[in-house]
């Protein structure tokens, strides 16, 4: 899993920060994660091919997560698109991106699918042969969820010195890769373990911004590699979090720490703080390994 | 009048170049003429102060005229603004940021008042003492509208030379300026013109993007100071005009030649070509004082 941040700073607009977006590479997958204002043009920026998006995950409806949205399917139109776009977000993203459509005598020359989403409980919302994808309901001034990538298991890998020095007709090369023992050619059988190497580890990714404080997501994001929680103060401004409903840095390494996550990365900074490696000394007060992170970054996971 | 490009490139997102918008500086005034994606993000960069802008002009309501307007709405917001808004555009603007901000739960804690055009002749949509704004309707593929813009004559400047040597006193000063005789120490007479130079030409702007070549414009924009026409073509793709409702940048000289205009404004490019400076050349074929608009650019009028 890749993930690359577009942009990670809260809704104040400045020149050479960006809102909320994100790219997760999963295998052959391109995931988009929210669509602030921008995105389109921080996706150029930085590369990204139009076309391998074919699924959006919008956290919620407030703009610094969702004004670049109507842009962006607008702009899939222009470059000619004809394959499925899959959007997942708030019940009323369908009726918004299709009075903007109206408006503008618009159209998509190719299948614009919307899934909206309403409940309140963690559900599935995707699923195929590489990764599941489920929701994370936050707790914020609207209706917002994150999301959790999941990876499925690969494989076995073929150990090609040993299939070779066995004798093993290529014929059961796939039946090995799914576990199976092999057969030499003088009729021998060969344990799996000594024909393959263990696939890399499935990997998982938590998506969670905004949300205040909530300890509830936990169960649902235990053990992550990579935990991404919003962290739009610094405990010196905490008394904000419960009108804002937003989190403090140290709140997010809390959750890290309880849901024994492998990793940390925080964003969504209000940008009244003059550095954000005061969002990074606080949260490791609490949780060692935290990341930040900042327009155009890329995180292996 | 001080004319500002935030943004003057057609619909394709690109790192470096913006969709339409434009500040217009008229003595206490600052007009926002469309409001393309990342137009709060170029006020920031060319430190136009946010309170100082009372009108929004929204020509039409293609995305890369418009999509920036719900950001700036909740930017206007979250900056504590407190004095009226107020939106002219065509009908529906109302219904789109009615939805999206309902849509956030978001509210404005000023004054946001909509002013919906839909007639298709030239109507004044906004007057006080200092300047006059007409819509100039035009060709394209949804109902749109360019906006004149008609600064009212100034008061005659006083010539203080000469109201001394004619020793007349201060108390005749504001009638002299709305164009009344004084009178001398002695009670003689005096002309008007001897005590006064005249004021300041008044300006016109005239604002016509998107359309395609459309002579029925010319008798609304004849004289005036600049006009800003859309040239999203250069004449080797002017078959592309009819199906897109746009203009060549020959079409926009031959409107600026009819018109009698002072100077003429390109933009609106389309991003395949590879230098704007064509624009520039093909127009200068008709019309003499053609001036190429770019991202960041500032023109006086």
């Amino acid at each position: 899993m890749k993930l690359t941040i577009l942009g990670c700073y809260s809704a104040t607009p400045r020149t050479l920060t960006n809102p909320t977006s994100q790219v997760l590479e999963i295998r052959n997958h391109l995931f988009l994660i929210d669509c602030g204002e921008g995105t389109q043009v921080q996706l150029r920026k930085y590369k990204i091919k139009f076309s391998r998006i074919k699924h959006i995950f919008i956290s919620h409806l407030h703009g610094d997560h969702f004004f670049g949205l109507p842009g962006l399917i607008s702009t899939f139109r222009l470059l000619g698109r004809e394959t499925e776009l899959h959007v997942h977000g708030p019940k009323g993203i369908k009726e918004a991106i299709t009075l903007f459509l109206k408006l503008g005598d618009s159209w998509t020359n190719y299948p614009l699918i919307f899934h909206e989403l309403e409940s309140t409980e963690s559900e599935l919302i995707f699923e195929d042969d590489t990764v599941s994808v489920h929701t994370i309901p936050l707790d914020h001034r609207v209706y917002t969820n994150g999301f959790l990538f999941t990876e499925k298991p690969q494989p076995r890998k073929l150990d090609i010195d040993a299939v070779a020095q066995y004798e093993i007709d290529r014929s059961q090369y796939n039946n090995i890769k799914n576990g199976a023992n092999g057969v030499s050619k003088n009729g021998r059988e060969i344990d799996n373990q000594n024909l393959t190497h263990d696939p890399p580890k499935p990997k998982s990714y938590a998506f969670c911004s905004d949300t205040a404080y909530n300890e509830a997501i936990v169960p649902l994001i235990t053990n992550v590699d990579t935990l991404y929680h919003e962290a739009t103060f610094l405990e010196t401004e905490s008394h904000l979090c419960q009108k804002t409903k937003h989190a403090t840095a140290k709140h997010a390494a809390q959750i890290a720490q309880k849901a024994e996550v492998g990793s940390l990365i925080l964003g969504h900074y209000s940008t009244r703080y003059k550095s954000i490696d005061f969002f990074k000394e606080e949260a490791q007060t609490i949780f060692p390994d935290v990341e930040l992170a900042d327009d155009g970054k890329s995180f292996e996971i």
